[in-house]
């Protein structure tokens, strides 16, 4: 780590001309990062580059309770007319010119100000602004054009969405430049470009800063006000200000003040004095609170400062029952308003804090603010000084969050409660594919939003069901071969008894987050249909069976379940596994199964990930087998090396379709995996349901043998 | 590439003050390191960190023709009494004072001039100077003290072979400093630390000197002696001057202008005009000629100069026959003495090339030649132009050599090489354990080293035999266990029948070369090892079997290789697989299969690993299984993402000892596996052998069921 004041030496030697103070503050971190980087890619391989694991919604609904997902689908922040989409960009091309702001171009991300997977609809400012409303996308204004770059996932919905006033660029296609690369294009060099610092993580800032830089552009942090915002006006919706709740003991298993004073041991050890907690679930998680912010996710909007004596919740008050604010006060935890966390952040510096960064998820705005403070009392405590004595300098260490790590490893009572909460996911699953099967056999038509919306049903009547953990993806024969799918109301198709039918579904309970998939086939699958389907689940066998010495990343059993598909020449474009939170996000790092060899965290005791190998055949049909598994540890009968190894537990107990398994193709320890399991299905899951389910759930898990 | 003006104008810029010619050459040559850094982490990577594959012999013999092992043990350069090591200690310390030389601290590391595996006699300064005859280690000797580094290996032999007068370093034991850390503590700060710049490439040389730069000491370069070369003197050996051969068309398939060419236009594809090739292999290969310098390996030392319109051939005259010098001269490559390579670097700046160095490989003599002759060059380049125009400096590019890559992609005639070699050696392999078998029988005793000196007997009588490709590793019982194990006349185990026997051996024909490990047991196995060989086999049937996408890496295979160890908690602490040289050295990158993840080269269609799991019971036994494979196109059904599948095709076709095989472990699809290599190997090898032979080998490739 090094001193801030180490770091002002440096620039003291350098070459380049003072630059204004926003500029100046930026520098201070990016000397830091190259020590981050490596925690950085890691994070970003999580949320981006995993595209069954990326945004796979947050487009939408306002609401955030518990509704069927049709419903969820009606208030499309984004949607309106050419005309409308024109005059927003007027208003906001008039604001380039306001006082204060003086800028050329404004970046318009998706993001809110906590890299959430799931926004409130109040962020959604650049589905408001452009008129598209996919989750994944960025619109760039500039004083004569706007353009709006998607993946190949929305590239339809956006030709549709987007006023001819918009340019769509269609990213990963040959040739189509990046937002920066285009900025750099059509602004004239030295141009200034305006971001809302909020909403950009403090290593993304740096790395567009470095782009923009190719032009002799600045980056302008607008932090007073985000312009499309100003031009939404009281159209926009209000943050989310639904209560927030305490996360029983029972259910967390650790409490607040044992996970904080792990959290400041952590902070002791590196030498820091004080962290800033911006992604929601940490908050959450540390804090045993759970909130209703966002769809899928029971987080609240809140930032956390934790010192080795203070605490300080940033977060609406209105939010704070007074059940809450008794627990909190009883936590030694103050609260301060949302959006005071930069004068937070500012006396933070004063103090001399050595600050602790995760600077791949806190935003611009907080991680400038503290460097141009730091700058601040750095000139005046050497002006006192003469230099001399810099001593108590305030410094920053820029580290992935301990948070993350500590809530990746599950405790006792989080595993029980997953536990728990998967068997009742299990029984309203063999409910509904009991009720599915029966309305296919009497040939009721039914849609794939339909369906998606009768098993949110089944999945409600279940004690402590609060919501979905992520839209479900409901396709039908080549729908299922899309791996972001999501069926829309007025234009999905219905579910086909003579296709496959993928469906990825989860929920969240006040116990445990769910994440499952199963493909079936309601009418006679092909012999090709069959095969595929049975590589990728001798591939999900594997993997579910893999034994390995502790310490390993989990890049190393990804293959193990490509093998199958490989030897025939098959493969998936998608990772394995990805970590899922308990009662959290059912997307979390830092661990993740995937053929990108870059994220080095091991597998470790305790850990969720799910196990998923797929395989998508174009415009045809898609395969994939979800089960949640835990990392424990294995008795193996040697332990080479005096380490332990490694192993899996399955979390999810719901019947695969053996109908659609080539027998032939399996091993003999394959099929005993199979009826071993269903086994396993039967005696958890048949007490938990009535008698139709609970005879689909008899025949669907008798055993199997090679013919 | 950066220009070298380009780093010329950075130098300037800095406020560090002026330093020795001889420093700023090296600085130049630092500031495009990290660009070449990964490239150089997956070569030291195949070269160092893979135990098994590591230096497995180069100590010994000054004899480099064929010859039983046991004789080539003889004249050890090391061994000698202490009175004669402290003797060499202060003559060696005496020439620290003389002019021109002026150090308080001599490293002598173990490599020649071109980070060759096997090495020539003149060239084992280290073990004369020492007495350590071990293959790793380094010495280091300051006025008062001397110290000896090496690894766990050879501790005992260390501890025998030093006098007293030498410090020991057990490499890897706790606490146990670094020889940079060693002399940081030692010698008074700003202290003078020679080496042979010849000895050490680049790269390492770099991390030195930022090492020793902590206390502010100075490397210094001793380019014009070696100071072992002048204690040892007229008892030091003349360096081998064996006739070079050419390697013919029919083995090599590609002539050398086509080579040639190929290398050319990959030099013009990066903008460089020249490349110096110091790696001994790659000079053999790109020529195709072959030499008989060192024990193992056919090559000459040699370095070879290629512009594009010139190529020099850097070798002591008195190995080129006359046969060869005509070859030469009609391939259009000059000759030059193997000394004059300095003063050619120096010509190429003057020239203003634009020069590719590896510098993993290249030696540090030769880099800082070049940056110091850029730097003179480019003064009177600007003195002249007064700064204006240094169009037509030199630039250097720091880039793993093009030569490695394209020498470990086989050719058909290469392929068809080593096909014929390794059914030759087949051949040699099936008589060896025949007759081994039908001893042990009869109760002869044999020693490991009788054994491994007959199975060279065997080998000698087949066609085209040169030389054993390294040390048979001949281990009985606990011997086997011993990873790196040799075998000693005086001191090593019989053959006991009642325990397990691993043998590793390989040889060198004119077509090709070959490795190869079998464990067997003579008598009644237990089913602890039992189960371990089966487990050991299922990892090797797993990766013989892997059929993968184009672009993999080797590391994303290497755990089917343990797979199956694992589950029951076993493991081995070596990489799985190695490139191999068709007729060249044994081991050789880029490629390999390794649990250790730095090296990101695929395993491309043509290239040579072996696959070798293994597993080593401390004290007790050692089992590994190893075949070579090649890399080739698998005809898959499907093709998705319109790319190459890959797989492997076996070369080796001896036995593996069913007898040791727990085949109620073994799926059927591993058992049809066994079966069908043991069919091919009697097809394939059977004709090629006499009566007991042929006996033992129908015996040893009779199908076996699961029982």
């Amino acid at each position: 780590m090094k001193s801030a004041a180490a770091i002002m030496s440096g620039f003291s030697l350098s070459t380049t001309p003072p630059r204004s103070a926003s500029q100046s503050r930026f520098r201070l971190l990016s000397i830091s990062l190259p020590l981050y980087r490596s925690f950085n890619s890691m994070r970003i391989h999580v949320n981006r580059s995993n595209p069954i694991f990326a945004v796979r919604n947050s487009s939408g609904s306002s609401s955030i309770t518990a509704k069927p997902s049709s419903d969820m689908r009606r208030n499309q922040s984004g949607s309106n007319s050419g005309l409308e989409q024109d005059q927003k960009l007027a208003v906001l091309r008039e604001l380039f010119r306001k006082p204060g702001v003086d800028i050329d171009a404004y970046i318009i991300p998706s993001q809110d100000a906590h890299q959430s997977e799931f926004i409130a609809e109040c962020y959604m400012r650049r589905a408001y602004i452009s008129g598209f409303t996919g989750s994944a996308g960025t619109a760039v204004v500039t004083s004569h054009k706007a353009a709006l770059w998607t993946d190949g996932r929305y590239f339809l919905q956006a030709e549709k969405q987007l006023s001819s006033s918009w340019i769509l660029m269609r990213a990963g296609n040959w040739g189509v430049p990046s937002t920066t690369e285009w900025l750099n294009d059509v602004l004239a060099p030295g141009g200034r470009i305006g971001i809302d610092p909020f909403l950009f993580s403090a290593d993304a800032v740096n790395e567009l800063k470095e782009s923009v830089a190719k032009s002799n552009h600045e980056l302008v942090y607008l932090y007073d006000v985000n312009l499309v915002d100003e031009v939404w006006k009281e159209a926009r919706p209000l943050p989310p200000n639904k209560p927030i709740r305490v996360h029983e003991l029972e259910y967390a298993g650790v409490d607040v003040s044992t996970k904080l004073s792990n959290l400041r041991s952590e902070l002791a050890n590196h030498g820091s004095s004080a962290i800033v907690i911006s992604m929601l679930d940490e908050v959450a998680w540390l804090l045993n609170l759970r909130g209703n912010d966002v769809p899928h996710s029971p987080v609240m909007y809140a930032y956390l400062i934790v010192e080795i004596d203070f605490a300080k919740l940033f977060v609406d008050n209105s939010k704070v029952t007074p059940e809450v604010m008794d627990y909190l006060k009883k936590a030694g935890i103050e609260l301060r308003a949302y959006e005071s966390i930069l004068s937070e952040i500012e006396s933070l510096a004063a103090k001399g804090a050595n600050l602790w960064l995760d600077t791949s998820s806190v935003n611009a705005a907080i991680s400038s603010t503290y460097a141009s403070a730091c700058d601040k009392y750095l000139e005046q405590l050497s002006s006192k000084s003469k230099g001399k004595n810099l001593s108590g300098a305030p410094t920053v260490l820029c580290k992935s969050s301990p948070v993350s790590l500590a809530k990746a490893v599950k405790n006792h009572a989080e595993l029980e409660g997953m536990r728990n909460s998967h068997l009742r996911d299990a029984a309203a699953l063999a409910e509904f594919w009991s009720w599915l099967e029966e309305e296919m056999n009497k040939e009721v038509v039914l849609t794939e939003v339909e369906v998606a919306d009768k098993l949110h049903e089944f999945r409600a009547s279940q004690a402590g069901f609060l919501d979905t953990s992520f839209d479900t993806i409901s396709g039908s024969g080549a729908n299922g071969a899309i791996i972001h799918y999501r069926a829309e109301p007025d234009s999905c198709s219905i579910v086909d008894t003579q296709k496959l039918f993928l469906l990825d579904s989860g929920a969240q309970f006040l116990d445990g987050t769910t994440d499952i998939t199963r493909t079936v086939h309601f009418g006679q699958p092909s012999d090709r249909q069959k095969e595929c389907f049975t590589r990728v689940l001798q591939g999900h066998i594997a993997l579910d069976q893999a034994v390995f010495p502790e310490n390993t990343p989990g890049f190393v059993l990804d293959a193990f379940a490509r093998s199958s598909l490989w030897k025939v020449g098959l493969d998936y474009r998608h990772g394995t596994g990805h970590g899922v939170g308990a009662a959290l996000n059912v997307h979390e790092g830092p661990q993740s199964i995937s053929f990108r060899f870059g994220n080095m965290t091991p597998l470790l005791k305790g850990m969720i990930v799910s196990n998923e190998p797929g395989y998508y055949e174009d415009h045809a049909f898609g395969i994939r087998i979800e089960n949640l598994l835990f990392v424990k540890e294995i008795d193996t009968p040697n332990r080479f090396g005096g380490i332990t190894y490694i192993g899996f537990e399955k979390l999810t107990f719901v019947p695969i379709q053996t109908k659609l398994v080539d027998l032939t193709l399996l091993s003999a320890s394959e099929i005993d995996w199979l009826n071993d399991y269903h086994s396993q299905v039967w005696e958890k899951v048949s007490s938990l349901v009535d008698r139709p389910a609970r005879e689909w759930l008899w025949n669907n898990t008798r055993a199997v043998a090679k013919p």
